[in-house]
């Protein structure tokens, strides 16, 4: 059996190299995909590949096509969502995507320090599972494939 | 015709009472219906039903327990859904309700100030309407009743 | 028993009138939901709602972002959809609409002239019911009701 | 990661060539399926299998049976769509066909020339992305295997 | 509560009168709908709509587009369907029905004389509830709404 | 507004009618249905409409289909499900209708003696709510409708 | 591309390895599924795994039963249905599982001979494609892959 | 053809490893998935990743939300779901998972000692196929695949 894994979340830290290098110790087969991590690209890649747009807000609206169109193909190939909240950003995106995943009926696991348990505690009772650390994510993961 | 409407968003102002206030000006038939606005209460509410927990996690989760029940139960009965964002909040759950409707096939207007146009971008793709005020939410509502 | 029916189609000539008035003759209790019907305001609904856009494109963006929004709302509501092609314009919109409703089991009477059987066969193979006259829709509603 | 991307569109033209040609350059592996491209045996497919008709609406309506059951077969197995819209054709079963994958939960790459905009203002509001050219529309689909 | 109840099956003999009669003895609000009992108007109805069509089996077509438009409609609006098989005839469309209500978990009863068992085991080990008369059939839905 | 709730579980005590009689204190409106409470009846009344079986395994097999077809109908009418435990019965059946309320998108309250927890772990995690006593599901649902 | 069909209909002549050896010649890769084509076995396999039961409507019902839990799974599994009806039997089972497939999107390829076109009216008009032959069936099923 | 398929049901005895180890001689495709059969270890894994719970209801709250997730991954996976229920426990999150396969039209086999048929009546009705034994149990799957 193998699993791909939609990584939603904050791009701004390496938290997806983390815990990718650590799943790669696993003996099991998993996919990790996500977002593009490249913050700026991100930022641009609708007038990339739209041409310039009249405003940042028409700007914005370019980008988050693109972004959306690829975080739609990826859930749907995906069998669970893992979702990261860090302090600093506001991540609505992120949200989004757990909840579109849960509606679908797929799993949802939620990274989240525990400072942020009462800003995000609705999403969190709505999660499979929540936890602090990418580490705890994986022995979660790993615990679906484990046979004793 | 009548229409359902749930006010996803934050609770701290007062913005659903002046969007229903409003609301009473016009013509047509709107049932609003939205997340318990007492602040206090929202936070209390699953120990106030369930007794002292062990700890503000738990008192959290116990709270989210009976929010959430709330949402799914009145998001169900609802035909459309409005969601807020104001400056200050995180609104995490805000954004989670909001998704959820969208799967489900229910339309979304989402008002926010346009300063937040950047972190929300994705969200704003997404919703079949974007505007910054609940008139102008107003407005789109009106527009799937009027004749000409 | 009472139908909600939603009446997809061109909003140039008054086809919408003379079909409720006719259906107004009929015993049953028949409700009609439907686009905007004023062209024009149909055109600048969201520069009405959202202030000047930059440029025609965004003018259209924001502006089908109203009319998407009525329409998912009423599509909804409706028991089945009636969709009317005439000769002269694209009407793509009113194809999507048909389309959507097929795709969540809501039965469609499509209404188009002989002459554009070919460019609709696709959409005619699809449709409950294909006729070519709004009396023909309405007889075919009619049916539904009558005991012998 | 493999993608099935299904072409809706225009028969009468080269684009699925150029596009599928230009994809072959590109590092990741895509399928690309769509409708018979043989004008005359699309219109006369239903004929072939199933004989004779009386009349040039049979005829239609036999073939329309064919090529939709070969899109129903097809788009069951894409992950996305992309429709073309060129200008001189009415092409309302790629309207049809856009829309069927949206209401699935597919997402859907538009490309139109921009002339076509306001006649597609509302499919294009609901697609995840809205381009000019094939390119474009493979530079959308690259940027989501893209890793920086 | 009240219940909408569909009843598939034959339309060549009077179960439906007779059901229909016992029915109103009872104190429950109940209302029922099905197809088309006039057999003739059943199998002219495509042609008194449209005109007449080249041949019987484009005259039966024409029919079946009707009826199962009439069907679509009223299953969409019913809480349950009863189907009942007579031994005479071959009553496909009824298995189509019943099957379709059962896929969108509408609960079936199923009606047919004990020696029709073994043509019906399939259909009847799906239904809700198999019985043999229609006095079984509103003793199970009578059984729905009683207190003790 | 009006709530639908559906009250499954133990038909041995009468935990339905403190519920209900406890409800008719607020000011909601709330329409309570369930299983027969009635337990002979509710074990003979596959019989009781079939006649006699051949061996206890069928006349169980008997009931269970008239009892599942009164779950199926008012579980498709409710709009949430109160599910409660005790301590003596087995309940699979409660189970089975509490779960089957999940999978379809209705929120759920479990109501549960705290010593039954351990047993009942991963369906409490998956309810919205849980809790001990009708007293407090009633409490919950009242907090759907409360405004301060 | 590969396609897994699923081949429904009558299991008292050869039809199926006829389909099958035709689908041998040709280039696409099919796997074909279907009932137990054994008829004495179908009406049996209920007693072969259960034992034997009380009578022959007890029987029947076993045999049902696991009859069903072959096409369940088969029909998940398939991309397309192909339902034959023969002259001489009733296959509600057919009409059954070809109705199932409908409503679950997945598409139909119908053959009967000519002559039951009035009993099939209502199906025939719901299937994707209506043949007389299993040659024209796989000459439908080859126009999905052909490239001109 | 390949089958996945679920094991849900008691952990405490060894009935996974006869069934498997009897499969093993079919010449069938067969994976088969399950909860973890390590009781201690499914009681303690909450902690295990989550560290120390305040009491032992937070204890089953967490390792239940890890024993979910598992159960959640893998039912999306299978194609069908085998449910045992032996005398000895309460097993109500086996009916769950029972339940919520059907409910997602998954095919269910359910294995049960006869002595517990009345207990579970309502669950067998439903179930695709009921037996006494794993050996009935993989004789209906071997059914699934067998050509005569």
């Amino acid at each position: 059996m193998e699993l791909t894994i939609y990584l939603a979340g904050e791009i701004h830290s390496n938290w997806r190299k983390q815990l990718t290098s650590m799943a790669k110790e696993l003996p099991w087969t998993l996919h990790f995909v996500g977002p593009m991590e490249n913050h700026e690209r991100s930022d641009h890649i609708g007038e990339e590949i739209l041409g310039e747009q009249p405003n940042s807000i028409f700007k914005d609206d370019a980008a988050s096509a693109m972004n959306n169109l690829r975080t739609e193909v990826l859930l749907q190939k995906s069998d669970l969502v893992i979702a990261l909240f860090g302090e600093q950003y506001k991540q609505w995106n992120t949200a989004m995507d757990a909840s579109a995943a849960l509606t679908l009926h797929k799993p949802l696991i939620l990274i989240r320090p525990e400072k942020l348990h009462h800003a995000l505690k609705e999403l969190s009772r709505k999660a499979s599972v929540t936890v602090e650390t990418p580490e705890q994510a994986l022995q979660a993961i790993s615990y679906i494939f484990e046979e004793n």
